[in-house]
């Protein structure tokens, strides 16, 4: 018997990124870098966060290598051919992966994720982005589209998709042997959507898939980016520095859904978070000093140039970050936190560097496993977070550090759950199901 | 110890379908059609081939409906996310996902194909279709090219996907943790591809797949498909109905390498059979008898009038095929083969359906283990098949049959494999792995 507990638990998301988030893992003794390419370090990953309860794996996605590769051990592994493996050898944890809207079509999205929500039981979720780099552009003949116009494909695309999830009732199939009647084809609709972006007939191949909809993810934080995640997406990953950033973030967002008809528990917000972990605080410390030993300053320069739109190759390290035009097409609200920060805490170019290198911008937080459930818990109950998107500096040792010695604490404080609720990964991270909408319109006629 | 034998060995692929090959598959009490759209029931076809040592599965695809799930289990799950999960519960077997070049990009389909050589260790191989049905364009805001268009375009699409898998040189990681160098960029390569119908600036984010290239598979056989089979495929799939087919279409397409620069041997030519198997010919016959009192002509009707372009429904079923035209921008040697077998044989509509029924113009052998294996053998010593693509009729006992039955009499013939050759699908078919086109410039300069 587990003790009863608040109903309010905490979400848990493990980001899963090659052999860690810290981007000199691949240096540091602890990673074998020649498994950013091995399946089974991934199921490994996987199978420990699901020993640990949590809610989902999460796989980021990006259409061109940017030469990063040079400093970095980047696998490159498309995420729902490889969340598909990881299906096969879990039962409970949900599986997200991120695919572009700007340079996919809905159908083909839409029946890639329909498969994995059959395959997984129900655990597919969609981390919905629209590829901020120039580069991935030219991998498709293309121009990188305007910012807004990216989040306006974006929308249609969304629409699409989910309309095509919904193109088969859910009863649509009845199997009668007997008559010869494999499906009601009444229940099965064309969409002959014919929109700005896309014409797409329907309906689709596959039948409706086990959650209804895959759980839709977003991480953008622009004007239209939040825009965009009041009005379709249910879980938010976000990168707030600090308690003020995250709660103000919180209730922005949470104030934006009503106006799309939608309650405040209908989107949850994942703040990211790197924990370096120690036994005592000494060693955690320890081990992010090691980390920050093994930091190339060249790769955090491209990093950072990418980013910001400029070139920084030849600024001196040690000198202030240079002002930078604060209006771009690529990652608007990542722009502004990194310019942000520098100024708040007037870095040097390589100090900068130092305090990305961890986490991308994300929060790092270096300690003991109480006291980093203790930062959890004061975003969580502070009115910063509805969980969070965890990032292991290093993979697998931090993810098996924070299953083995900071879930137990946060579940001995009655915070996070001691059993799966349910089978897909809607039930665990307590959304609904949506139903077809189809199904919703013979129900008001009738 | 297993006997000497002669070196040539049949190849056996696994065309994994829904419940079973046979239209009626699904209304037979051997089957389960809530199967389709559970990974299970595929793993388990996947471990059934792969306990008898078949050299691989394929699944086959389409981007539309086209209304026949009416009277038929269709499941629509997604072939690359499908075979992943079966990668994760397999170590030796081939997996071909069907993919289609004419509403694809190049880049995302040769990233997901890497992706699943990557995560099966080097068992990848791709179908190349070009989508000959007209309702698939509908799903895309287009409208069908013309059938020589299509075929063009599936030429520039696998010159940019090899490409692309050639982008990295094998040798390109180096992991060297102390110097901070995890890959050698001078042997990650851009493409700067700009062709008619693509243009593709690369590297791939993905490193080069464990066979080089994934398998090239096609399964067309109209004038264009069979030169461009000639060109780049490694394997061919194809409906003949007779010996003297058979050898004819072999001899063509074997004779056709040369203009490429190719051998004989580079290109497996593997027919489709579709196996009804019982333990005496009786027993055979007798299910042969029950899947044919299962059809419903309503099905082939539509299937027909899909394939010729033309509407027979309210055509009498006991009346001749009524004349087509032969022209189509459509399937043009499946067009080809089915009005062939009609007028050869005089067939009624009825009639015509019921010859389809069971391989939808692939060979259909009844008979005992003994009586199935004769007729592999003929065809393979004979000149016409470098091994068989098996499409058994019921889903899993017919494969389970086949494996159990049909194998151990063509391995007592010293006809098929009793151990895999290798672990890659490459290795097993007999076909050498593709150096680095920049290997080879490397090499030849030097
Ligand atoms: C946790 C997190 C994960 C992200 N993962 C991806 C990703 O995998 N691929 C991608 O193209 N963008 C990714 N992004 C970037 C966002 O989708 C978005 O482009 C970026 O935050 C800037 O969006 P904005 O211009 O709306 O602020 C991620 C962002 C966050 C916070
Ligand atoms: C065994 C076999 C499997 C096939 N599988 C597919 C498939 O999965 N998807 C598809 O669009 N076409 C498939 N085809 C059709 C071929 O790709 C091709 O379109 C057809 O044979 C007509 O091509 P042609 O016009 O060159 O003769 C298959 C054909 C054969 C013989």
């Amino acid at each position: 018997m587990t003790a009863r507990t608040p109903a309010r638990k905490l979400r848990l998301n493990a980001f899963l990124m090659g052999v860690g988030h810290h981007e000199a893992a691949w240096r540091h003794p602890r990673t074998e870098p020649a498994r950013v390419t091995d399946v089974r370090h991934y199921q490994h990953l996987a199978r420990t966060a699901e020993r640990g309860k949590l809610d989902s794996v999460f796989l980021a996605d990006g259409l061109a290598l940017h030469g990063n590769v040079r400093h970095n051990a980047l696998a490159g592994l498309e995420p729902l051919t490889l969340l598909s493996a990881l299906a096969a050898v879990t039962e409970r944890i949900g599986l997200i992966a991120t695919a572009s809207t700007t340079y996919n079509e809905p159908f083909h999205l839409a029946r890639a994720f329909a498969s994995l929500d059959h395959i997984s039981g129900g655990r597919a979720g969609w981390n919905i982005v629209t590829s901020a780099g120039e580069a991935e552009a030219h991998n498709f003949g293309r121009e990188r589209p305007a910012h807004a116009d990216r989040y306006a494909r974006a929308a249609e695309f969304v629409e699409v998709a989910t309309a095509l999830w919904d193109s088969w009732e859910d009863d649509a199939i009845l199997a009668d042997r007997r008559a010869g009647e494999y499906a009601d084809t009444g229940k099965i609709h064309a969409l002959d959507h014919a929109g700005a972006h896309f014409r797409v007939r329907g309906p689709l191949t596959t039948s409706r898939p086990p959650q209804g909809h895959p759980v839709l993810v977003q991480a953008g934080s622009s004007e239209d980016g939040k825009e965009f995640a009041a009005r379709f997406a249910e879980a938010v990953f976000t990168a707030q520095q600090t308690l003020a950033e995250g709660r103000a973030f919180y209730a922005d967002i949470k104030g934006r859904l009503a106006r799309y008809g939608r309650h405040a528990d209908e989107l949850l917000v994942l703040p990211g978070i790197s924990p370096i972990i120690g036994s005592t605080e000494r060693e955690a410390l320890r081990l992010e000093k090691e980390l920050e030993d093994l930091i190339v300053p060249a790769y955090g320069v491209q990093q950072l140039s990418n980013l910001l739109g400029v070139d920084l190759t030849g600024h001196p390290l040690d000198a202030p970050l240079p002002d930078v035009p604060q209006a771009t097409e690529g990652q608007q609200s990542r722009l502004k936190l990194v310019t942000d920060l520098a100024r708040r805490e007037r870095l040097t170019l390589r100090e900068l560097i130092g305090r990305l290198a961890g986490g991308r911008g994300h929060r790092v937080v270096t300690g003991t496993p109480e006291q980093i459930a203790d930062r959890i818990e004061e975003w969580f109950t502070g009115g910063a977070a509805d969980g969070f998107n965890v990032m292991p500096p290093l993979l697998p040792s931090g993810l098996e550090d924070f299953v083995d010695h900071v879930v137990p604490v946060l579940q001995a404080r009655g915070l996070f759950r001691t059993e799966y609720e349910g089978r897909t990964l809607r039930e665990n991270y307590g959304l609904v199901r949506p139903a077809s909408r189809h199904a919703r319109r013979t129900a008001a006629a009738s």
